[in-house]
């Protein structure tokens, strides 16, 4: 495995290993040790270093005084809280854009959105959530705030580890998602503000429900 | 200048440079050199590194490609912005405390109620605002949500940074907040769900204007 510019080194680092929790390879409560990732990626123990750091602000390891870098738990309540958060910062974020945005940025939410009907109908699941996710940051990018688009950029990968989760078990909530992704860029066409919070609160729910029946499944069978 | 246990050294450091940007000792803009700072606090340069990583989490730094890190400058999107956010969350938070709280939260909340009205008929600025700071926190503890917790002590510094510019240019904010933090204790112990919005976003807007008001002060005086 081999790492280039332009990004750091450590968010590099950070990228490959978030991508091997979210996809279930590294387990809750598993060990990340820092000199097996400086010799299995041959890279410096200060650039592991700052990008378990990263990790740790993007709520997918837990760095402890001794034990050193752990994945973080996902219990139903991390669950609950996590959705809580990230469903209250999206509908902020719809707001806004369903406030601002202007002609030109129509056009590459509608192309995201033909996108993410032809990931669903090719079943390809991963393309799938990475376009959801490109939808949040165009949308981001739209409201310009700047604190916002941290939260929610720090948040993604864990809320994105909850629904490969999910997704992996229950693949027609493909089908789902898209609905909501439907209703919603509705709801920003016709700024709709009053409409938002229950599109988004809504599906919020509906996922929520999704990701602990998926987690309490995945529980029962490791026991 | 010495550090000692049992906070981590780079937190240690983060918190000192905090300290210096909150106060206007450091301005925006200002670059904080790496070599310098492991001179003047004599420690390795790993942690300061460190340091910086942290403080640019916490909205108070930059740190750029080239140039390295620099304090963040503070316009009045960045003020508008950042307040958007925090009032948002904060409501989240009393909202949550609201339901939440049992019969022994509430001891702590009026005992730190009682200390933020000595403090303000005492004029002491900058242990008022800790004290503020430090009810958010006790509403955090008892909302348990450690996503939002999260958020939010990374949000404090560049909120504490703002206020404290706001409250050196005009003293008497004090008894605004006195005000405020009343009627939000109280719509909590009423379990008043429907008027915490109202009571967080008045003053939020208040405060937002108080800022800018400083801020163009502040500029007008440099320029």
């Amino acid at each position: 495995m081999s790492f280039a510019a332009p990004e750091s080194l450590a968010e590099q680092i950070a990228k490959h290993l978030a991508q091997r929790i979210i996809a279930g390879e590294l387990q809750s409560g598993e060990r990340i040790q820092e000199a097996r990732v400086v010799n299995e990626l041959d890279v410096s123990r200060g650039s592991v270093r700052e990008a378990l750091l990263i990790l740790e602000q993007r709520y997918l390891i837990n760095i402890l005084p001794r034990r050193g870098a752990v994945v973080a738990h996902l219990t139903e309540k991390h669950v609950t809280d996590l959705y809580a958060l990230y469903v209250n910062l999206l509908t902020m974020v719809g707001a806004e854009v369903a406030q601002r945005w202007r002609d030109e940025d129509l056009e590459p939410l509608y192309r995201l959105w033909k996108q993410m009907q032809r990931y669903a109908a090719e079943g390809d699941q991963a393309l799938f959530i990475d376009s959801g996710f490109t939808v949040m940051h165009e949308g981001l990018r739209i409201s310009g705030n700047d604190y916002l688009r941290q939260v929610l950029e720090d948040l993604q990968p864990a809320v994105q580890r909850t629904y490969a989760l999910a997704v992996r078990r229950y693949p027609a909530e493909i089908q789902h998602a898209l609905q909501f992704f439907a209703d919603l860029l509705l709801a920003v066409q016709q700024r709709n503000t009053a409409v938002i919070p229950s599109v988004v609160q809504t599906y919020g729910h509906h996922q929520t429900g999704i990701v602990l029946a998926a987690l309490a499944e995945e529980t029962a069978e490791c026991a």
